[in-house]
């Protein structure tokens, strides 16, 4: 097979994902492996959400047990009961970070913070233990100051950078980074300051999301400038951003309808079809440190131990469906196939 | 009743709207009545589209058939086919304007135009006839360009402006106005342009469409910035911005599900919604010269030949369903209603 036809690449870290519960968490965590990630760091926005140190380790133990391929972590999710006594439980837990959401901008966020600045004493036990933050960065929309879903990555920038100036030592994360705004500020910061990225945000623009309630996500995709703004340090191999897929199952009934909930389901495709992506972009070399290693390098995590994996160029049918959930390019032919 | 609980308004002039064919016309032509107009431009994407001026006539007779109240005039469909003697044609037998669509742009317009410019003889025999252009002003999304909906109506303004300079005398639209961009753009032409307004976009912003197809059209409500200069116009009196509602009914089955036709129902609650939009503009005097005087002094047409209508300040609940289509702010409850 000629060389452009195969790809081994170690199994990816995917450092951002919805996995659920019930019904959805069983059907979605297997497919975590399926995809081609082979650890993940699993988001706290479950109902409730997961506020405690001992609610985070039963999550990722239950995540474990229905995929023991993979290596599940897991974040806490930052709310105004969080004490610095649990940020050190979870920490000595093996808690991988801890999950900021502002109040009401996307899924189950109605427990979110509404003022960063308030959180200090967690910020500065979550620094002392060298606990990263992982920030929703979008600041609520607001017509009379002019924030909308457009500009809400932008608008919340000169607040992470208070943040970062204030507790210099606190390593965060801005995920799934979706403006140039947002590029530029991370790529403006220092080692400490890193950005998860999504495949679709590598992907789509506001035309893709416009009238089709699959692609719909929040932060939105949004100008051919934003879009090309996050290929362009994907393409020069920042360090800074790697892979957080930020993949979010929701039922169908919760998508097609008068109102659809905010989440694109990359899961069960997530490293062939970034395969074609970084093909596109030019950039197939990059695609491994992209999904195996800065964002583990960031995090300090070790390397992980598992088989390398195998992509072949060969066309692959996206599934219409996962149960009842349509992932991202359902019955779309992707150009590689992880090869079983 | 205190003068602020009572208007004496004109019948509206929608120089804007899509009544479609068959069942979903017989349904939405005495719904024009209903939501206050008494006269309306239908727009000719049919299917096929009205090319000629037998078939606008026809369509306008058969809407006419359905509501006797409303005085319905109607378009041609600017294709590669049109000559100017159907132009001539058309203006013997009273076809109020020629609409121009850049083809797939929007709803049926397949057989739009590729170039504006390619069409001077057209142009000509409508400026010899001082017949109205009617222009959805939009260019094709290119990401390599940096064109996306967002910045459509701003991309097509230079193209609009060479029209103008070649065709001085001819009188043209830039419909649907969804920009501060296209705003100022009609602000600085001469008198022989004007710009239609609709309902939506006096009330959302992109934030009111994502994740809620029924708020989904085309052009898109953009940003609060593009929505705060189309109330300003309108607040401020501006004689060449006017009523087009753009109302677009689609069936459910064609917004809810996977993809989502563009277009907001407006029809049934038109003059209720703008009364309730004008006042919190702080404008509601200005409501009657926008709905009813200044397009018809645009269009030359004579005053409404109709009684007033009287809107009263008294709660109605908006139903949730028109037949099949379901209308903006379905289910919500407005400050106006028409007294019968």
């Amino acid at each position: 097979m000629a060389p452009h036809d195969e790809l081994i690449l170690r199994r990816a870290d995917d450092f951002h994902v919805h996995l659920r519960q019930g019904e959805v968490m069983a059907l979605v965590a297997p497919l975590v492996h399926a995809g081609g990630a082979g650890r993940c760091i699993a988001m706290p926005n479950t109902v409730p959400p997961l506020t405690t140190a001992r609610a985070v380790v039963e999550y990722r133990d239950a995540l474990s047990r229905l995929e023991p391929r993979v290596e599940f972590l897991a974040s806490l999710y930052l709310t105004a009961g969080l004490t610095s006594d649990e940020v050190h439980r979870a920490t000595d837990a093996g808690v991988a970070g801890v999950k900021c959401y502002p109040r009401g901008v996307t899924t189950n966020s109605g427990a979110g913070v509404e003022d960063l600045m308030a959180y200090g004493p967690v910020f500065a036990a979550m620094q002392e233990r060298d606990m990263v933050l992982q920030v929703h960065a979008e600041a609520p929309s607001n017509a009379s100051t002019g924030i909308s879903i457009m500009n809400a990555e932008e608008a919340f920038l000169s607040e992470l950078g208070r943040l970062h100036a204030s507790f210099p030592n606190l390593r965060i994360v801005l995920e799934h980074v979706s403006s140039a705004a947002g590029v530029a500020w991370v790529e403006r910061m220092d080692e400490r300051v890193a950005a998860t990225v999504t495949l679709h945000h590598l992907t789509l623009t506001v035309d893709d999301w416009a009238g089709r309630c699959h692609n719909y996500t929040k932060p939105v995709a949004k100008l051919p400038s934003d879009r090309e703004a996050i290929g362009r340090v994907v393409i020069a191999g920042h360090s800074r951003f790697f892979l957080g897929s930020d993949s979010a199952p929701h039922p169908r009934a919760d998508k097609e309808g008068v109102s659809a909930r905010p989440g694109i389901f990359t899961t069960p495709i997530l490293m062939p079809a970034l395969a074609e992506r970084f093909e596109q972009l030019g950039c197939l070399d990059r695609l491994n440190d992209f999904a195996s290693l800065f964002g583990r390098r960031f995090y300090g995590l070790p390397e992980l131990d598992a088989p390398p994996m195998r992509l072949v160029r060969r066309p692959w049918l996206v599934p219409a469906s996962y149960g009842t959930i349509v992932p991202f390019r359902a019955d779309e032919t992707l150009t590689w196939t992880i090869s079983p």
